[in-house]
């Protein structure tokens, strides 16, 4: 039995390519104490492991090249040698791309029996929870003002602008297509979505928030960002929780002009944030976003390919703007 | 009885100049009801009314030409029409750049009688308690904690740093120069200073923040935020204060690298404020302050001229780096 893995070939200079990773076929690790063997079902693909492919060390870890390239997948243990991870069980881990991965018992998440595991790549995983607190704890939205939200097609953002409808806040979404646009309003209840390639991006967005914006969830960094602490109150609020705008590229643009005067001229707070941040949390906040699943309040947008050998062009054109909600891998 | 006023004649192109302000005599305007007529006494001149000179309306306000240049001053009221308000009295309040000005009643503060009136323009007034709310409510330091601030020599900065290491912190200071620098250590009890200008700035900064730095107060933005954020630990707070660095200039730079990326990374918190968020807490402020300048912990560092025609050079000359601690203008 083989482990079928993607491995990092090489480093991306400027944007990333498909032939930065290589398939190999490997052998499968010995399990060692307090380790399960894990089979992988499925993965998610995420913008802000492209952070982890190049710069300084990040929360991603230092860029590495001969290594699997991390993600968390969900998975059947079919090797343990720990009593609490029976065989059979399915859990949340940093599979990686690959088949088969050896897991240190205290990095699996047990998944709730008797739900949908696939929800675990999505409103209970690490998109889903980076939501719930980056909006909830850090955005602190009050229900009448306006939630404005940068890669709101994507895996976390898709989900921000549903919480914050079920916040009773005012909605407004940033993406990249028309197509985007039309379904965060009419799939999803967004208020009002723009489409920051459009030439009149400025204009557009000022018309979707006549009341200015008080609290911006920003996924992007860049123009978006720049374009959002105009539109800001006094008091406004942003919770910084990826740069998808910077990641795929060696140059990284400056920071927006007004950075910090408008912060200081509109006593607006600019919160950076880890989910990991949160993790005693993680209990409630799972019952919590179960409650609006089950209650049809949070709808679930994924985006799936089939076969590991497609995780590669399913991340660049990621990168891109390709997806609609959580784009997953299933094996 | 003329009134002698410096009144904006013309708004800088790139620097400031002191020909961009004029010396005039004008009418002392009537006393209407709810009015005083205060005679200055001093005023403070500081970085951040430089703001209102250009750009869009600020909360400094909206540029404009042929008024009298706004500051916080204190002086003497002379004539009343509200019984509340005596004759004698002294009061802190908006004089601007002149000997004479007409008042309502709700933009005065009576000074507490018995207390050094010149305590007003510095740690009792818009200064001190800029320091003390950006400092204790924005940046929470806690003891043993570094506490980093640029325009450490500057009317807020010098105040900061003692009032950093009253809470117990460590404090280390950046300003444009190496007498400054020793000033700081020396008379303040900073536990290092650091000069901006030298050519190995970063490389200083470094050595002088071991433990990185957990609580930076900004009052300069530009290339020493940019420094600070290398600086900075996980779970660091930053209290955006002022921009001096980019107000005396037609062309204010990008934000620093690294925003919002570095924010996400290290879970900082970056807030601006001003100090009127805390309008309800000022009398308790006041009597911290009181009781620390009594004790000695508290130095008060000021600057003085002598002359409201002296003014605009002054302002020039503190926009280049020129004071240290507070500027006060002695009528």
């Amino acid at each position: 039995m083989k482990n079928k893995q993607v491995i990092i070939d090489s480093l991306p200079e400027g944007k990333l390519v498909e032939s930065n990773y290589k398939l190999v076929d490997s052998e499968i690790p010995e399990v060692g104490s307090d380790e399960v063997l894990v089979k992988t079902i499925s993965f998610a693909i995420t913008a802000g492991t492209r952070a982890g492919l190049q710069g300084s060390a990040s929360y991603a870890g230092a860029p590495t090249t001969g290594i699997v390239m991390n993600c968390t997948g969900i998975g059947e243990i079919i090797q343990s040698t720990n009593e609490d991870y029976n065989i059979g069980r399915n859990v949340l881990t940093q599979t990686g791309w690959q088949e088969y991965s050896v897991q240190k018992t205290q990095s699996l998440t047990l998944l709730r029996e008797g739900v949908d595991p696939s929800l675990y790549l999505g409103p209970l995983g690490i998109n889903g929870l980076t939501a719930y607190f980056g909006l909830l704890e850090i955005g602190q939205p009050q229900s009448g003002e306006t939630v404005m939200i940068s890669a709101a097609a994507g895996s976390v953002g898709h989900m921000v602008g549903q919480i914050a409808k079920i916040q009773g806040c005012k909605v407004v979404g940033v993406c990249g297509s028309d197509g985007k646009c039309k379904k965060l309003i009419e799939d999803l209840g967004f208020d009002a979505a723009v489409n920051y390639k459009d030439a009149n991006f400025r204009q557009n967005l000022k018309e979707a928030t006549p009341d200015g914006v008080d609290v911006y969830f920003d996924n992007t960094g860049g123009m978006i960002l720049g374009s959002a602490l105009f539109r800001l109150n006094s008091g406004g609020r942003i919770a910084c929780c990826g740069v998808v705008s910077q990641y795929d590229t060696s140059t990284p643009e400056p920071g927006p002009k007004g950075i910090p005067g408008l912060l200081v001229n509109k006593s607006i707070r600019m919160q950076g944030f880890l989910v990991f941040d949160f993790a005693e949390q993680y209990e409630n906040a799972t019952d919590d976003l179960l409650t609006w699943i089950d209650s049809g309040q949070l709808k679930v947008l994924t985006d799936e390919l089939e076969g590991i050998e497609n995780a590669p062009r399913g991340f660049v054109d990621l990168l891109a703007g390709g997806n609609i909600g959580t784009r997953i891998v299933n094996i």
